[in-house]
């Protein structure tokens, strides 16, 4: 028996990067797994050691194996189970005996079908008890390239900065065919979740967001387990390193969001799609853009914040379609300085185009030179973040003459220096890409990414600009991480009567103007002749839920006694037996623009705001966007402009004005009662009045769980 | 002087498919288009015959050179100008007494620049006295590959049904490295407009409609001179084949759609989207994917109308995936027979997930002929239109077993038979597209595309879905001529009285309801007393727009007499000197949804109506859409259905449920008012309130262009 020497490194990262590896269940056939992982590692050329197990012990392709997990030398970084699910648990005793940091399991059979649920818990139970990190069950493994730890049977895997995260084997061969066909860089790792019986997408994300030869983290997954721990680690990695989202059944996952009345605003992916990218993550739409965005952003340096870009064409048909892609992603075209137009000019002459977009037309057929001079130009322009060329870069030697390669490939050269030089990126869109000349090349050494579509070009710009906001806001961003933590619940739920709710998020400093509870006609009468102008009176009931219906409100209030006589008698025709406690008395709001503030308790991402336009109309409007809670001032205000409410809160067509900074307050403080009230299942203010005297919530309602009875 | 036989097509047909072409301007130097044009002739072996001029007589690649055009034998089909552009004008005349059809000018130097005005004027003039149809000037060419008839100088181009129509020729190239990197078909022929002093993209599109060897007719466009003529055009081609058109400039040719109220509500691209695709074009959104769409609708039958999809996967990352780019395109899944799904349980036993996606999960992996039984059971179901294959297929033997080869090949041409016998269309997406395996160009030979991208499979299901269904409506659409040919206008407008715009559109049929125009106080006492119910009254004046903002306006009036004297007394305080012509009397409308239905006369596309949200908020919302006008009931009600309005007409949380019929006969009026009014400018029914009554115009508001002076 022996010991390999004490890894001082965390078990996670043992797994991820095992400088040791038992085979449990190795096999000398050739079509097995435990055969096949370890002719894998040989032929990837694993720098570690490999210690095959199997009861029958011999050899396999020259390595002794042992027979036993007891004979294991003591402390191994990882293992691989290729052994039958029902094995599994004790193994995974048994490996904790050996200080074997973290195993691998490929066998299915566990929580994905229900005959396997029992086993399932008893892996469950033996990861607790021995604290050995599991990657799987059901998973086809995991690789680091640069050691060669290559658990997943995926040979001449390209080797670059990008760790990929996905819970389907199939992606790593759609990923790696999409680098290929792309000329996009390779993997520093790969780790297929699998079942995630114990190791996590936040897991993942923070032990590879600590790696310094990470450059991105790229996920695809098909829902989480745990949404809010997920956010807090990509929240802390983006200050870091870039993390990119891929995500499979958006369509059929939403369901569950339709059980709130917020939720059901969201449309089945509204609150996923916005948190996600709250927490920074930059979400890919299309599965054949995932190996793209995620390899441009590991290796082109952001566009500097506020910065907008400069597209250099060489015919205007791809310079159009460019500034229409640019304009379908909201990316703004820099605003050249005169000065830079009129030195344009001299260089380019009079046929070009000097007002971004520039278009040299024909000047650079039978030399690519001018290129570099024209982008030195704009580059120096000071309202230039990213230089986007469209059209034949490289190809002219294909095109026009072959001798023009050299002149290609020297202007390529020059084009990365200044690149380099300015600080400021750039991006080649060529239609001879899929050619691959030498000039493509070098730009791509350089950092400068060569793509053959426009729209990849463009969709690769929108994520360097996302990219480069976020770094210069980081540290105005939320942490994501809660006030007070979760509590368990029973399941019940219960609706605060509208004084009670009122009173509640008062205590949290959330104004919601002046209001009186009246249990008598007189004191109706008292509280709207205290606040002197016309009032409105709301019942108060529990049997009641919209209050308009029953005859349950009154507008334009004088006689409060009448009020709520008249609201008794119309609640009590319509809702036989209606318990009314009394009313709610409020001066009436002045016109203004109705929006939606609420906040939902989401059983994937915990507690979420939502901000919208409100009123009556506000499901089928369906303008509504979230955020995470808590949440800062900046990301209010964020959530505030993504809305098309926003687009009349600026005295649109003769109404109010409103203070968005008081509107951010409000949501902000919303945030806050959200991430401190583990009880709060839902939030509703709606409408919110806003105008000239600021923002009211007319309306209160709050659903809390159930105090647990555990 | 000789003649060539007399060709009795029309002369587009001929200088489309020139069966004899004259190159005027031809060069012995190898550097000049001249020369290139009769080399590219040769080498693509053009079965035609070949005239080079030249003053200087002699030859060029043994080809004996025309001194003068006068010598030109009589009646050749097109003449290929390689000349300087003041040269051209004097050439086309001369042509035309050669009897030459048709010209492809490359001088550029025309309307694309100030200076070239008076050149450009003068060739239109010859073009207008010759009858020479003119393609260019500034063109890339023509090409037709069957005759060799390659006039763009560019060699190798792959033959197949697709008709291109660009106005720049690097889409040309583009296109071409597309279809070869996806395997798409390839060209029938191509034609850069260039500037369109002549040919433009209506004529490209009747022309090459009427060609049965034209599988699609696919364009790139970066505005339009004509677009009444190209949507008519299109909707007549539609019907024997399809159409695509990728557009570029669409974010900077909108602002004059923001001259029009109604124009402002579109944003820059509205008008045009919703109008080319009534006309039964395909918009292909990005650049990247025009040949791959264009590919696929020429080849490869359409989706039976109604009928939904069947996904069949390997595995369940690429099922979920797909799934999700099918709904964000609005595909919907087929739902499949219970019988079917029993059946498909059977045969792939229970691992397999046999609700649609279905996913064989890995039941294939050592062998794919079970695809061929999933896929006949999919294809037997009355609700499956179009089985669509994603994952691995035909990567099996590389990812496997090299033996699997031979499998996968029969599998394919058993996938190929049965998508014949069936008459439903298949769909492969592979991640191994890119490796080319064999079995993929079984199928593709079959009408069977295979794609590396779900996004991209996905796009074309959604336009094979669409042409689908455009087939089997397209006796149901209008034709969009217009009843009554456009009349010139002095440029002035002017703004109808509302009782005159009331009149004016209740003569067309449109129901306004119940109004009376009152003129003095006692008038407006009568009226109100005549409706014996609370009335609105509006006031008339030619100073006042904003009727509501100078207290114009009351509501819920019974003292008719008393309204009107407090109008025109707010009016005179807020408008000095206003002059009241009296006021509009109304019923007061019931509680409704408020709609918007405008018409204007769009600058490209003529006579367009406008449906949507209506109210104050309306370009805040931009809920609108668009049809050009005339347009028929069915077009009508697709109209609806596409704005977000369309989901509150059914009875939304209280509201009154709208009667559809009468909303489509409205609009269908209104186009019709708007296709036979040729000096209406805009027409704003705003809001228009729908409710159980009906759908009644609250507002009518009309311009009209002044009459020509003329």
């Amino acid at each position: 028996m022996t010991t390999v020497p004490q890894d001082v490194r965390a078990p996670l990262t043992r797994l991820f990067d095992p400088r040791s590896i038992a085979v449990i269940g190795a096999s000398t056939d050739p079509a097995k797994r435990g055969f096949q992982v370890i002719n894998g590692l040989l032929r990837s050329h694993f720098t570690g050691r490999i210690v095959p197990v199997n009861p029958r012990g011999g050899t396999i392709l020259g390595l002794p194996v042992l027979r036993e997990i007891a004979e294991l030398p003591f402390g191994l970084d990882a293992a691989l189970l290729a052994i039958p699910a029902k094995a599994v648990p004790g193994v995974i005793r048994q490996l904790a005996g050996r200080g074997v940091a973290g195993a691998v399991v490929l066998a299915n059979g566990f929580g994905e079908t229900a005959a396997g649920a029992p086993l399932d818990a008893d892996l469950k139970a033996a990861i607790a008890e021995s604290g050995v990190r599991v990657v799987g069950p059901n998973t086809s493994g995991l690789l680091t390239v640069a050691s060669g730890a290559n658990l997943v049977g995926v040979a001449d895997v390209p080797a670059g900065p990008v760790a990929l995260v996905t819970q389907s084997g199939n992606m790593l061969l759609t990923f790696l065919a999409d680098v290929r066909a792309n000329r996009m860089p390779g993997l520093h790792s790969y780790i297929g979740l699998g079942n995630q019986a114990d190791v996590g997408f936040a897991d993942c994300v923070r032990e590879l967001a600590a790696r310094s030869d990470v450059g991105v983290i790229a996920l695809h997954a098909e829902g989480f387990k745990e949404g809010r721990s997920l956010l807090i680690a990509a929240a802390q990695a983006a200050r870091e390193r870039p993390v990119v989202l891929l995500r499979g059944g958006r369509s059929t996952a939403g369901a569950r969001t339709a059980l709130s009345h917020t939720g059901s605003v969201a449309g089945p992916d509204g609150v996923a799609r916005a948190v996600l990218t709250q927490a920074g993550i930059e979400l890919v739409e299309r599965s054949d853009e995932l190996a793209i965005v995620a390899g441009v952003l590991a290796t082109t340096a952001p566009i500097p914040d506020g910065l907008g870009i400069a597209v250099l064409s060489d015919g205007g048909g791809h310079a159009s379609l460019t500034v229409d892609a640019l304009a379908d992603r909201d990316v703004p075209l820099a605003n050249l300085a005169a000065a830079t137009r009129d030195r344009l000019a001299e260089l380019l002459g009079p046929a070009a185009a000097v007002a971004n977009p520039i278009d040299v037309a024909g000047a650079t057929d039978a030399d690519p030179s001018p290129f570099v001079d024209v982008a030195r130009l704009l580059m120096a322009d000071p309202a230039v973040g990213l230089v986007l060329v469209v059209g034949m870069y490289g190809g002219y030697h294909l095109r026009f003459d072959p001798r023009l390669q050299v002149e290609e490939e020297a202007t390529s050269r020059r084009l990365a220096e200044l690149s380099r030089e300015s600080g400021k990126p750039m991006i080649v869109q060529s239609l001879f890409a899929r050619d691959m000349p030498a000039s493509h090349d070098i730009l791509r050494a350089s950092g400068i990414p060569v793509l053959a579509s426009i729209d990849h070009a463009v969709r690769v710009v929108s994520a360097l600009r996302r990219r480069g906001h976020r770094l210069a806001t980081a540290t105005e961003r939320s942490s994501l991480e809660l006030h007070t933590p979760p509590e368990s619940a029973s399941g019940g739920t219960r609706v605060l009567a509208e004084p009670a709710a009122r009173e509640f998020i008062e205590s949290a400093g959330i104004d919601v103007g002046d209001w009186v509870f009246a249990a008598t006609p007189a004191e109706a009468r008292a509280a709207v002749a205290r606040f002197g102008v016309p009032c409105a009176v709301k019942v108060v009931s529990s049997q009641v839920v919209h209050k308009s219906d029953v005859g349950g409100v009154r507008l334009d209030v004088t006689d409060g006694e009448s009020a709520f006589r008249s609201i008794v008698d119309s609640v009590r025709a319509a809702v036989s037996g209606a318990d009314v406690m009394g009313v709610v008395v409020t001066p009436m709001a002045g016109r203004g623009i109705e929006l939606i503030v609420g906040a939902t308790a989401d059983p994937i991402f915990g507690p979420v705001v939502a901000f919208g336009s409100g009123g009556m109309l506000v499901e089928a409007r369906g303008d509504v966007t979230f955020r995470a809670a808590p949440f800062t001032r900046l990301e209010a205000m964020e959530m505030i402009d993504e809305t098309a409410a926003s687009k009349v809160l600026d005295g649109y067509r003769g109404l109010p004005k409103v203070d968005r900074e008081r509107l951010a307050t409000l949501l902000v403080r919303v945030g806050d009662f959200a991430a401190s009230t583990p009880r709060l299942r839902e939030l509703d203010l709606n409408p919110v009045i806003a105008n000239f005297d600021g923002v009211l919530p007319l309306d209160v309602r709050i659903v809390l769980a159930e105090e647990s009875s555990t």
